[in-house]
């Protein structure tokens, strides 16, 4: 008898996204006449950079010929692609990252959910709350959690976020093994200095732990004394891993690209105590799981690198963080406690009451969408996130319902 | 202190492919004046069919306004793709396959690693020896086998594939909860009638085990009698799982987008034995670690279903299918046994003596690079794979050289 993956059962209800998604349409169905406007999820609404553009048409044409034609490619990604990252993402900001510790996806959230694939089932895990879901939800179906009580897993070691501590988590009490930090940070938009990533860095190398950090939106950071790579912090090579993606800078949400820095020099270890690389493990894994990204896609995102490309990025970037500056002023205007959307893309906003209430509320009423705090954790009750990702027309508008509403 | 996942030390060896591509640098670097023909990995060579060239330029140029732009799409696949494929590919063959079982994802070879994860780890797992090493290196890395002994994992069962049973393994003889199959199969060519497959699925039944059936080669069968899908037998809907690929028919290995087929009526089972639905198990594990396949390229596998898309892409199946003869008649012509290559891209060949031994002698004498089925597993010692993904005019040298050398 095939018998299924019994974690499975303990995951609370359904993907976060699916809920909003639902409540969405039945307000579209009982209100045809309002038009929504989306500043929920964290998807990009501008054109792909005009230099992704030449550079897919251009990879799209040598498929199209046998001659320059491209079938499987290395399951890391193309060369051309991982030196491109090396040097542009790190080298050219002093972090000693190679090309062959690059490991190119079709996403970070696949790279988040599948990297906890290649440490022990007994790891002790620790997570912010509130936090992306993917990094709990694929926990929870490795079996590294208890049931959930009270909107908590059992086992999991949470990192509260609050206002109480600017968003920006202690050190976990009691010893933890595998730790997710993601900065900027999503939901809160809250970032870390460098002597804060040190902190946590200095703990991860008393305890033995690693460190699994999102760096997804690192392209808002505008504030040059914050890091935008944890490893620009000292020691970090020995322990932490950064998941990056193209999704948030260039536009990629429905392109798909993203990648994995995983250093040669960081260690995990056996039972006996002896120590294993990680960027050994997940080679393994990456190559055993996955054949890479498209060959045109890789082009476009070395495109991305280009002069034109990185004029272009930072022409979106600053566009959606023009909304965010907005969006906060707007809130705050409004008599709402903000955080964020100064070097992210996310304003998070306390809600002064239940978040789906207010979620509910500001779709009902504006047909403006946001997202529930709650969705994103305990910590996150009481808040909602307003997204920045769509024309500065559209946040306008919302801002506007908005006023009218409340 | 972080601990691996002390399955990874089980795993034997590196990945084959892997293997294979050292050897075939080191000859490079010391005969660099031979030019190499790979006939190893099942790579294709030719270009993609022009539908297919059309519909990714016209998907890039919607990528480069703010108007026509697509950000996420849903994580299964775009309903245009789910609807053509389920048309496409099952109703217009009888089988009654629809739209939302499909899910789309970036290969076929991701997914039959990545579906295991959904059962439980104490599952009894039947792999074909030999077989693609991802269903066994994947069942390793999740702990469902022991260690490895004499090339095989305690703990697995293996459904041998021999000469004296025509390459169609018998039914387990003890039972088993999980079951691997592929035809037409790779790495043997071997094809299996409708009343074999009906065996498996009766066993299935009566077992409630799952099948999950890799049909990535099924554009290859020319015999009208065989099946193409699981789905063309009856009962299956309840029992059977199927990987589907554009890599091998439309070309899309370096372009990257495959499906896996879930029966809304097939099921799995709680502890407690209460069915669980397979496809919602799925959908759960899809949508939390997955984000779907990248916009233009899910145009571009639409494209395969137009009617100019089809005659392309049988051309292309016709072209290798050319090769694949002309490499059996010429094998058998030097006195070797051959299966395979009449409705499979592979042809599997007797080596008369020890496979990586063959192997390296056509490298080193001729340049041509093949598979030794040893890496395929215990059975398939003593045999290797010829692949008819290259050019005619390739496969025509490389059965020149080996002729003269053999």
């Amino acid at each position: 008898m095939i018998k299924i993956n019994e974690n499975y059962n303990k995951l609370q209800a359904s993907y976060l996204f699916s809920d909003i998604a639902k409540r969405v349409t039945a307000h579209t169905e009982a209100n045809p006449d309002q038009s929504i406007i989306r500043l929920g999820i964290g998807d990009v609404t501008r054109a792909l950079p005009d230099a992704c553009i030449k550079a897919l048409h251009a990879a799209v044409d040598e498929m199209a010929n046998d001659g320059s034609f491209h079938g499987y490619g290395p399951e890391q990604g193309y060369d051309f692609l991982r030196e491109a990252i090396a040097k542009g993402d790190f080298q050219s900001r002093g972090a000693d990252i190679e090309a062959d510790e690059i490991f190119v996806s079709d996403g970070a959230k696949c790279d988040s959910g599948n990297f906890q694939e290649i440490f022990a089932t007994d790891a002790t895990v620790a997570i912010p709350d509130p936090v992306y879901p993917v990094y709990v939800d694929t926990n929870v179906m490795a079996g590294r959690t208890g049931e959930a009580k009270d909107g908590r897993y059992e086992g999991l070691v949470y990192l509260d976020a609050t206002k109480e501590n600017g968003f920006i988590p202690d050190l976990p009490k009691t010893p933890v093994d595998l730790i997710y930090l993601c900065f900027p940070n999503n939901p809160t938009g809250a970032t870390a200095t460098k002597a804060q990533l040190k902190a946590w860095i200095d703990y991860a190398r008393d305890n033995k732990a690693l460190i699994l950090f999102d760096a997804a939106y690192e392209a808002f950071v505008q504030d040059d004394s914050l890091p935008r790579s944890i490893y620009e912090i000292e020691g970090s090579k020995e322990v932490a891993i950064e998941f990056r993606s193209f999704s948030k800078t260039a536009g990629f949400t429905g392109t798909r690209c993203a990648y994995t820095v995983v250093p040669k020099t960081c260690m995990a270890y056996t039972e006996s105590g002896e120590k294993a690389s990680v960027h050994a493990l997940w080679n393994r894994r990456h190559t055993t799981k996955f054949n890479s990204v498209s060959y045109p896609v890789q082009r476009a995102a070395e495109a991305v690198f280009s002069p034109e490309g990185q004029a272009q990025v930072q022409e979106l970037v600053s566009y959606y963080l023009k909304n965010a500056k907005y969006i906060r002023e707007q809130m705050e205007s409004l008599g709402y406690d903000c955080m964020g959307g100064e070097n992210s893309p996310y304003i998070w906003i306390d809600a002064k009451g239940d978040s789906w209430e207010l979620f509910d509320k500001l779709l009902n009423n504006t047909g403006v969408v946001c997202t529930p705090g709650a969705g994103f954790g305990k910590c996150g009750e009481g808040y909602i996130r307003i997204s920045a990702f769509n024309s500065f027309e559209n946040v306008q508008e919302a801002m506007s319902r908005i006023k009218d509403a409340l």
